[in-house]
């Protein structure tokens, strides 16, 4: 395949919105389609071509990208009569870039390939400035032809792309990730709230905590906001929460035990029920200092 | 001070022998004492001097460092006749370098004090592979001037050397590491446990993983070793159980909630009790896999 292959994108959000971008950047014929027609509209001014449905996006597409917020709304746009698999060319490489959950990955993959198409889950993390930057980094589920076949696609759009295994692992792997980040958060925010009770230096804390063992990617780049109480977003409480209900209901599924990332998933759920779910995911520091009697700086 | 000023290093093990040495090779007089005598024969191989006892030792030193397993050992060398406080110069800086409770640290440092030395806690992280290349960071608490007057000293053994407040802050800021640390093993170690169970390519995974916003320190150096079973220390389990319940104990102390810190010291815990207390610290995997009905690969 050539960077002339024409490429649909459903969902053009936070993170589709600038991936559709990046790939119009990089050459591709990019046909977009969103509910709300002003992230259309966004599209066509960066040089991409809009659609009024699903079944006009996917008609002559070779790749079909969906970047949708869960597992409802992406089985909405994939099956029925107006959906994608509906109307995509037999042959049509689908690409699922939504966090959703691993079962129905599996599910709606064995449909799209019954009905003559190919499919791969490819959930990313990185947030929007990844997406922004065409720097994300990809997990993909599914047939390593398929891989090999979409893999200019997704390098116009990601930075670290690994094919993990078969359809649903992508996904697998996304549960994973998402219970390693929410943890940490969770772990970084414990220590910031001990050290600051003992009135250390945070700043000097969190560089030396950043140079050893305990160095990770929320200390590089959250740690010093959550002290300063900006939580902002990049990624919202409540879609960890959502993301939490996937990895705790999969591991359960699977009999595998996850007492820490079932903790997580509690202590992000008080968070969101506290009134933070549109808050940043590292607003977790707001319920450790309340639970600490501690208000935030 | 110089590079002639003379170092004393009371407690020659894993971690002390090698700082030891490393301080010999920067230039410095080093005279060394453990209570093993073939401890002491190895620096002198090294081309320190050996001390038949910890009065022996400090008694012409400028600079003192203990490295010692925990709060009653450092207790023990420093207080009582025989002890540091009695036999060392008046203006000595001693720099206790192990991990002992940060209550213990500052009552101990009033006591040097008030004997007219001065005192620093500068606990390290980084292991053996960081004792032997001089590249541990070392996290300090104490007066400015005593940092700057031993920072020669320091830097022969580490490399990112942080002052992060007064006497005990080097402990606190130890204790939250302990915390991020032995808590990022855990979510490791749930999250390949999880994979495993669904038949994901882990090193694909690890690779992906550690390429986002779950990069963490515990992915880059042991999640290779923990698929494949090998828990060799580096670091004991008994040793980072030791420093949980100093955490779990200071935050209880302060009043701060660390409810994954807590349920972190309890699979620790659990680890230590199924016998695996000499095994690195990664083997917290073990228990994972246990609570989960899986064997070791």
């Amino acid at each position: 395949m050539s960077e002339q292959q024409t490429v649909a994108v459903i969902g053009l959000g936070i993170m589709g919105g600038p991936m559709a971008a990046n790939l119009v950047r990089a050459g591709f014929t990019v046909t977009g389609y969103n509910r709300s027609p002003q992230k259309v509209e966004r599209l066509v001014e960066a040089g991409g071509r809009g659609a009024g449905s699903v079944a006009e996006a996917v008609a002559e597409a070779d790749v079909i990208i969906t970047m949708l917020p869960d597992s409802p709304d992406v089985e909405a746009v994939v099956t029925g009569d107006e959906g994608l698999i509906a109307h995509a060319r037999s042959g049509a490489i689908w690409v699922d870039a939504s966090t959703i959950r691993p079962d129905v990955a599996v599910a709606l993959a064995e449909q799209a390939r019954a009905a003559g198409l190919r499919a791969l889950d490819a959930p990313v993390s990185g947030g929007e400035q990844g997406a922004i930057d065409a720097a994300l980094s990809i997990m993909v589920g599914g047939e390593q032809a398929d891989f090999d076949e979409v893999r200019p696609v997704l390098e116009a759009v990601g930075k670290t792309i690994v094919l993990v295994g078969p359809s649903g692992s992508g996904q697998t792997v996304k549960a994973a990730n998402q219970l390693i980040v929410a943890g940490t958060i969770g772990l970084v925010a414990e220590a910031l709230v001990f050290l600051q009770a003992y009135d250390v230096d945070t700043d000097a804390a969190i560089q030396v905590l950043a140079g050893g063992l305990a160095g990770n990617r929320i200390l590089d780049r959250k740690a010093t906001a959550m002290v300063a109480g900006e939580f902002t977003p990049g990624f919202r409480i409540d879609l960890h929460h959502k993301d939490l209900g996937i990895v705790t209901s999969a591991a359960r599924e699977a009999g595998v035990a996850i007492p820490l990332g079932a903790l997580t998933a509690q202590l992000v759920g008080a968070t969101r029920a506290l009134g933070h779910g549109d808050l940043d995911h590292s607003a977790l520091m707001l319920l450790i200092q309340q639970l600490s009697g501690r208000t935030p700086r």
